[in-house]
């Protein structure tokens, strides 16, 4: 996928919150009684129970809508589960995690109020949270219960009379659809920066708050610029002004925490720490902060389901060069079992002790590596102020997480497998579907994942389907709604890009199909545009490259067919996949914008060019890739590396124009289908089979 | 050409020097007589007479050895210009600028001494002098007194005991032959950078000293890092210890400046200085200090000829945002008429006033800018100190210097027309002269020169030929000296990098060609791998690109069919060239290290990739090349750019290896030799026609 919006869709949405009822009441005396001894928490009592299950209301669904209850008592029996269940039912209804029916106007007003109680003037609103996650818990979406806006990118300025939310492109237009405009201004973050708008609007001697947890130093220092240019001051809040006037506000999210097994991680937590902690030794640091989930999970093979789309645990973490662990979290988020696999050499702590532990390592005036990209200014500040020397440089596990190690890669390759067979499934009953154009995007989407949700190790899904067609394709991070939702017309172009979750891996791919009826034929304007994109996805499925190449250099590769003929797409051209873990991480990228991480071995990544016709139709072409080696044939020098490619999935041939491809474009196709031919036919049915066999015919 | 080295060449290197002879006093005296009256310094006596041509013999000859004379007297007869003559002989001969016949193990105890004496242990000893100029002049050549070393690129630093001298891998191995290696260690500074060596190294407590008017900002913090992790610390020098015990230290250069006419620089002082004063304005700043010459150069239509083989007059200069300037420079280097060309809104000062006006600016809290990256630090430590409000930006002269305007466009095509005339005059000589197997390759670069120099507007040379014969040519950065000079053997590759200063452009082209002798056909291998690199020019010569794209994201398409047979090069890919400036200028390149600089219509860069077999040949294809606007096909939708080849000149056909290119790369190459046929025809005679018109032939 190339980027994703996420509203507040079904599974993950808001809970209405009401008081608790009796019968509630009733029901937890109740369970707690049948439980008494087997309780996780001997001495947890109704109010504790109640905070456990409106915590799990507060964080999504999850593939498994029962794991939660493990947290309560140990392998609960079917009758417990029952109750269990009924009163998760019971909360939802009556109590929990709830829409806050605050008007807008009504929420800035409060805002407003507050800061004068605090003496400043203003506030700044990130979309972000602490852990500058994609996607981010109900309890952190400050920006959607302040302005309405529902992107993952952006930022709200709150001054005294005037306030503005900043988006980038790909937001613009829905912003505009969610904001009231008579609260809030809307503007384009790259022509209008915030810190600038705040330059030209603040008035002197005004002060303009933040929330240092929810900002990295790096951005700080623009805001504060523009606070200054102005005359103005910006200033850190102790706590969010929002969370005080949000009085329905979810608490955090109790997502259960999951040991992620050494078959699939395919390297042990201890072996990972004692690398890492190796690295900081050699430069003569004592300990790295964590502030990543996927880091964290990552380091100690822990999987958790805080957030949408993503198994992360939300937690900070404190590496030392001893390779020990302080991992700061919510305890009752731990499954049974859990602390046996984390072992000795990490220390559980709750949330409130990471403060304390960042200022027992300045007291002791440590050497502290933090990264100013992604990190808090909370954590350089609280580090700072109690003397340590703190040593910026980025996420010490980034880059080993990135390089996925013999196991992950042969987790992809099986579940990449699983996966394309599901996705042949639909596009061939999508096939016959199609064409009686009474399809919806919906409806196609929830179909393919109904295939996927077949498959074994499923875990759900990688990031909300792009289910996209004719002209809602030219709109990238395009979601169908019941507002937007289309019908799948025939003889129209239909964008697909949806992936899943495994346990053994994660997948991303998109496919342009044009939806025959019968006789239709795309247009040779049609034609020619997807195939300039293919030549652009086969340059770099083929490209080989040295060691020390970026993507940043390849990525004209994939733009160069597209340039010849005066078109381009404002996206990048790949971006990293975690292992059962982000669909989209670091560091590597494919991208127009300099990013000098080389390519290295085991990185997996998406080779998605594109192109977009506003008003009309857009084509993407994703497949995920792995670097590998590349043979040396006689004479080479150097060694190069070069791409697997991981998905299977045909290519639509009704919209390639062969005359368009060179002889080994062609060659590449035809060998990628007969791969896809034999990658997935011992999955597959014989209808689903007759009809990938004509869907991958050879050109040649 | 690809990056230059320099030698202490014969034109531009040490004369003798001595005491002043009676004659030669006798001589001066008697001019002076002469003279009487017509001096342009009227009180000048014998004694400033004598250090001006001492200043003339620090600088290099130039193209008119003559044209310094005027800085005596305006239009001088040629009596005294016989007279004159003369007496710069007699100074040559007898006094002057001399080499230094102390041992280097000498030097390098005279420094340590002088260090003791001012209470620092070590000091640091760049290449660079204040202008960050690839030449520089004899005076600022301190790191060769030290240590030996005359590359382009290095640094000493040199502490109470040991002493290392840091040059990055063009320079490793001519580093281990010029420097002694009792008194230096030799490190390659990406492997082993100065400031870790430096950090391992100094003893705590120690101060290395270093001389602010050749550093930036930027490079001393890495310095002082390293300093300071040993427990040590780093110092400024308020002047530079080596000119202390560098007895027979060369003054400053003096070379005549004069005015670059309108004709040849399209646009008048006055409007470039409008114009960036305007954007100053803008921004808010009150003055620029430039340090770059030939940013002062371009900005004030002047020339000069303080170092070789750029017209670069050294000099600083601040920029008002009311457009006037303050030039600070040796005002004896003032051609007559020059005052009249730089007009009221120019205030000529003295170099000491710099300093002063960089305090007065402090004073009143100017906002000031200059560039970080090529700025001394000097100049932020006076301004700082004075209480400038310093805002850190690039040069602002470098980004309109690098898009030439059409006044320049035009100068840039006529220059290569005679250029490329001269060229192939010396290919159709050497096709006869060279399967003799007598001629060597300084021979050749002789030859070659010869046939430039008669060209119109010629100035010189804008680099070191390399003139590079078999294995020769896989050293990248090879100039022939006496002691390296090979025989261009027939049945052998021969690289030829050159380029030349005119007036209205400078010119800078490689071919590589093979030898023949009547039979000998070079290898299947060298003609695959020429093929390659020719793939790699044609691919840039032909990119289409939307505005927005810098050189870094096209470097790829260059290397691409190296990279496929394994195979690349270790150099950039394209430079910047000046409009009859340096001929390596920025901010523009193509390389693949990250520049966010987006290539603009009028920017000439150079289009040269390359490939090196060590011990065998080296081969190198390089045009200049400017970008202009695309003319758009029905349905584009961007404004595309691509590239406009200025060279003119043949591609060896006995290298290509016609199989290894596709349709429209032969249909390139046929139009590209069409257009030289075309473009040179009218200035050359029969026999060479012929020999270009088979030396052009079509392929298909």
């Amino acid at each position: 996928m190339k980027v994703s919006t996420q509203g507040l869709a079904a599974k993950d949405g808001p809970v209405p919150v009401r008081d608790l009822t009796d019968h509630g009441e009733e029901m937890i005396e109740r369970l707690l009684a049948e439980a008494k001894g087997r309780l996780r928490q001997p001495d947890a009592g109704a109010e504790a129970l109640r905070a456990l299950i409106i915590g799990v209301l507060a964080a999504p669904e999850g593939n498994d809508p029962d794991a939660w209850m493990d947290l309560v008592v140990a392998g609960p029996g079917p009758a417990l589960k029952e109750r269990l269940a009924s009163l998760k039912a019971e909360l939802a209804a009556g109590d929990g995690v709830a829409d806050d029916e605050t008007p807008p106007g009504r929420r800035l007003a409060d805002l407003r109020q507050e800061l004068k109680r605090r003496g400043i003037d203003g506030f700044i609103v990130p979309r972000s949270d602490e852990h500058r996650g994609e996607y981010v818990p109900l309890r952190a979406r400050r920006l959607s219960w302040l302005a309405g806006f529902t992107g993952t990118a952006g930022m709200a300025v709150v001054l005294p009379e005037i306030a503005a939310l900043f988006t980038d492109g790909r937001y613009t237009l829905q912003a505009k659809a969610e904001v009231d405009a008579k609260l809030f201004l809307t503007l384009h973050s790259t022509e209008r920066p915030a810190a600038d708008w705040i330059g030209a609007n603040l008035r002197p001697g005004h002060k303009v708050g933040f929330d240092p947890w929810l900002h990295t130093p790096d951005e700080l220092s623009r805001l504060r610029a523009g606070c200054e240019k102005a005359g103005g001051e910006l200033v850190a809040c102790e706590d969010n002004p929002i969370d005080a006037v949000w009085s329905r506000q979810p608490p955090a999210p109790i997502a259960p925490i999951v040991a992620q097994e050494d078959a699939f991680a395919g390297k042990g937590s201890a072996e990972k720490r004692t690398e890492i902690a190796g690295q900081l030794m050699a430069d003569g640091v004592d300990a790295a902060v964590l502030t990543l989930p996927a880091s964290i999970a990552w380091l100690l093979n822990i999987r958790g389901g805080d957030v949408a789309y993503a198994p992360l645990p939300l937690a900070f973490a404190i590496l030392g060069a001893d390779a020990h662990v302080a991992l700061f979290l919510d305890r009752r988020k731990l499954t049974p079992g859990l602390d046996a696999h984390l072992g000795d050499e990490v220390r559980i702590e709750d949330m409130d002790r990471f403060g304390p532990a960042l200022e027992a390592l300045g007291g002791e005036a440590r050497k502290v590596r933090a990264d100013p990209a992604t990190a808090p200014a909370w954590v350089f500040d609280r580090l700072g102020a109690a003397g340590a020397n703190i040593v910026k440089a980025d996420d010490p596990c980034a880059l080993p997480k990135a390089c996925k190690n013999p196991v992950e890669l042969d987790g992809f390759r099986a579940a990449h497998l699983r996966d394309g067979a599901a996705l042949v499934r639909f596009l061939a009953w999508l096939s016959a579907a199609a064409p009686k154009g009474t399809l919806s995007e919906i409806a196609a989407a929830e179909r393919l994942e109904a295939f996927r949700r077949e498959n074994d190790h499923f875990r759900g899904l990688s990031f909300p389907t792009i289910s996209a067609a004719g002209p809602n394709g030219a709109i990238v991070h395009y979601q169908p709604s019941a507002k937007t939702n289309r019908t799948i017309e025939p003889a129209s172009m239909y964008l697909l890009d949806s992936g899943a979750q495994y346990l053994d891996g994660t997948t991303d791919v998109t496919r342009t199909l044009f939806i025959g009826n019968g006789g239709a034929r795309p247009s040779p304007e049609q034609r020619a545009n997807f195939t300039r994109v293919l030549k652009g996805h086969i340059a770099l499925a083929t490209a080989r490259f040295p060691r020390g190449t970026s993507g940043s250099q390849l990525d004209t590769l994939a733009r160069q067919a597209l340039w010849r003929a005066g078109l381009d797409y404002d996206h990048g051209t790949g971006h990293g996949v975690g292992a059962y873990l982000g669909v989209h991480e670091g560091p590597q990228r494919i991208a127009k914008a300099p990013n000098t991480v080389a390519l290295m071995p085991g990185m997996v990544i998406s080779n998605e060019p594109g192109y977009y016709k506003q008003g009309a139709y857009g084509i993407r072409i994703e497949s995920l890739v792995t670097v590998r080696m590349s043979d040396a044939n006689p004479g080479e020098e150097r060694q190069m590396l070069e791409f697997e490619t991981l998905t299977w999935a045909p290519i639509d041939l009704a919209l390639v124009e062969v005359d368009l491809l060179g002889t080994e474009e062609i060659a590449w196709l035809d060998a990628y289908h007969a791969g896809v031919r034999e990658a997935l036919s011992p999955s597959l049915d014989r209808e689903t089979l007759a009809w990938l066999a004509d869907a991958t015919r050879p050109l040649r």
